[in-house]
């Protein structure tokens, strides 16, 4: 292992010079003029596979972007790992707001600033490497392993469920891998063990057929703008509380013992409170930060949109007026049913003086795993060696709707190993990865593939 | 008379043509790119008061785009007019939605289709015409008459108080005289004695120096978009009543007399709710529609915007909610006051987890004027004989501003006589003006002028 970590030391530079190359392909999913590119980023990734060492190297098509895949099957007993990432990134608007041009990463002050650094083309790079310097180094890896890094995560990874249906027989393994999430903080490493599902629903509201002018017609039709803010008024109290009937009735409440890690946890509320910009915080009474981040369900509006919204004043009735409204879920709540409870209680609060519609957008399952589990330790220890300190196991409020599509098809759990930073600029501007995080992440990734060569398949 | 009447009749032809020449002109004030567009109407209209015998004709300049001017000031004894209206147009936004050019005006079963066919170059072409039938026929006016016509109505007559406080001297008159509403219905020619006042203001939340993720973030902070609705919640109760404090203090009750005399005009509840597409109406309890619209104050949301609005699903928490809000007010609500007062309320119900901006756009004060007084009863004489019907004193639920600038500089009554319909679409697609409205509306024109003619100065 020592000659592994050597290795990895040794060509450090070098890994940046690849990672710039990697992330210079606009691989963007959401926008088609970069559909070649994402081909092209495709195509980079399996040229890639092939030159760290892995086997039975292609891309297999979906009806969308293709899934690179690559295995090394040789380690007999050892358990097999299915690591997971994906090669496409985000949108760079505002392209105004970045400091250098999103797709010539930058290095300044030990970060490297560009789209897809952090999310996720670093943390999958940062396993091509680790994988890399076994190969090279023994000519073997310490577990077996099968990797399929998608183009379609940006987008909702709208064909990867089919996909893992369909090939749930070759994706077999014993645990699955994932490198898409930040660590809890500068310093602080983590491994997450929880993660919040999601109900995405719209509703629009019609009061008229047109837009009216609110002298000639105002006062004697109701006005779907301010119907609308009496409808979401009602969906949750003063006190953050949920009003939606039946929300609350499957929530596993917080247990002692994970209030009182998460209690220990380094988190600042100050700091957290002064990076957001916010003028004070707010949320569910009776709850901590992190609390109400990782073990409670919320109620947000994503979006509003009504009449005119230009500069000046300009006289309308709206006819219609729209909001998106998405709910985070926890344990043991069902993205479905609630989405469904969302529904109806829209339906009855609604008054009948404008045309209501629901439309559900987007389910995703809560998950959580044993913050316990075998895997779980082994990348504890493993991580421990890479970063000097023993990572904390943390959650997540976000949802990465693959996880549970795994454990429900492939039914093995999965650790969640992410190094990025909370503040690293993910879908934003700017976005960037720490560099020592990096380094300290490969020679982690590596020592975890050893740490769970030591257990049995 | 009958002169007059005989030549009217006579050139009904000629008039639609020559309209369509003045509707040509796409005079958007609005838009920057129609700024000579906007300069060669001014010219159109210099020259046409030159063509029907008016003197003194100029264009006055302003700050902003010019005001047309000519006068005839030789009846001795007989009271002097000043009659305005405007040559600018609305935008034609959405312009797919025309089914003809909105500047190639197009006559379809009896109405010509054009944008400025009844805002307002319509209606003040037909006294145009009034005023050219008496000079072609009889060398003279029954009256004195100035005439002001404006290009920066539909932005708000921006320049005008301050033309009309300049020259209040150069502009005295005994009456002004407006043709730019609506009449109350299709063969029910009516004199417009009331207008609401206006208060239009904006509200901008700040929750985060940016948007963020809402599954991240989602729980822990405020979301102003649902503060928003929160704040807008407080602003009106379910009864439709106005919560701000003080709001009502100085609104002058509705009289019997108003009551009983809007009761018995032929308003169609059901065809008015089946016109607009609303399931139900709703309005304050208590009042009938023509109260609610003529004679009570209304606190309506014009636009809302916040996060994402477009097609789909985006997790955001938005940094920002922006609400537009205008209060049409009635005597004896003092704009400046009502738009204070919400201000004050608003700072104070919204929660310490926001940045709360109010912006004060727009105030325009309330008017009435006595049904009964001497120009309108010869106003009603006239139009009686120009549509074959007594006219009805109705209200409009709009504002036009400028009649309480004449009111308190000027000092003098206002007359307004409109001979649109209440469904020819001003300031939306497919703009039109009825032309037998219109010819009958030039008879009433002349007829009025020789009616104003009786009475002394």
């Amino acid at each position: 292992m020592d000659q592994v970590i050597d290795f990895i030391n040794t060509n450090r530079d070098r890994y940046i010079d690849e990672l710039k190359s990697y992330l210079a392909i606009p691989s963007i999913s959401a926008v088609p003029e970069h559909l070649d590119d994402v081909k092209r980023c495709a195509e980079w990734t399996e040229a890639e596979f092939t030159r760290i060492g892995l086997e039975n190297v292609q891309l297999l098509s979906t009806p969308g972007n293709p899934v690179v895949y690559g295995d090394w099957l040789h380690a007999d007993g050892a358990p097999t790992v299915l690591f997971y990432g994906h090669y496409d990134v985000q949108p760079v608007d505002p392209i105004g707001e970045w400091d250098s041009p999103p797709f010539e990463a930058s290095v300044r002050e030990g970060e490297i600033y560009a789209r897809g650094a952090a999310d996720d083309k670093g943390q999958i790079f940062m396993h091509f490497k680790a994988i890399e310097a076994c190969l090279v180094t023994n000519q073997r890896l310490p577990i077996n392993i099968k990797v399929i890094i998608e183009g379609e995560e940006e987008i909702g990874s709208r064909h990867l469920d089919e996909f893992v249906r369909e090939r749930s027989h070759e994706l077999g393994a014993d645990v699955v891998l994932i490198s898409d999430s930040p660590m809890f903080d500068r310093g602080v490493p983590s491994i997450c063990c929880g993660l919040r599902g999601l109900a995405y629903c719209q509703i629009d509201l019609r009061g008229t057929k047109s837009d009216l002018h609110s002298g000639s017609f105002g006062g004697a039709v109701a006005n779907p703008a301010f119907v609308l803010a009496q409808i979401l008024n009602q969906m949750k109290d003063r006190s953050g509380r949920i009003k939606i009937p039946g929300f609350y009735d499957r929530v596993r409440e917080l247990q002692d013992r994970d209030r009182a890690e998460w209690a220990k946890l380094p988190f600042n509320e100050r700091r957290f409170k002064k990076e957001l910009g916010a003028p004070k915080l707010f949320g569910e009474k009776g709850f901590t930060t992190l609390e109400r981040l990782w073990g409670r369900p919320t109620f947000e509006v994503n979006g509003l949109n009504a009449g005119f919204t230009g500069e000046g004043a300009k006289t309308v009735i709206p006819a219609t007026a729209m909001a998106k409204i998405s709910m985070r879920l926890v344990p043991d709540q069902d993205p479905e049913t609630i989405a469904d409870s969302f529904e109806s209680y829209a339906k009855k609060i609604s008054p009948k003086t404008v045309e209501l519609t629901v439309t559900q957008l987007h389910t995703g399952k809560p998950w959580t795993a044993a913050s316990d589990g075998t895997f779980v330790a082994a990348a504890s220890r493993a991580i421990e060696k890479g970063f000097g300190r023993k990572p904390v196991v943390n959650r997540e409020g976000g949802s990465i709707p693959v996880v549970s599509t795994f454990q429900e098809i492939l039914q093995v759990p999965t650790v969640l190993f992410g190094i990025g930073l909370p503040d690293e600029n993910a879908h934003a501007p700017n976005e960037k990865l720490d560099l020592t995080n990096f380094h300290n992440g490969v020679i982690s990734s590596a020592e975890l593939y050893a740490e769970f060569g030591k257990l049995r398949a």
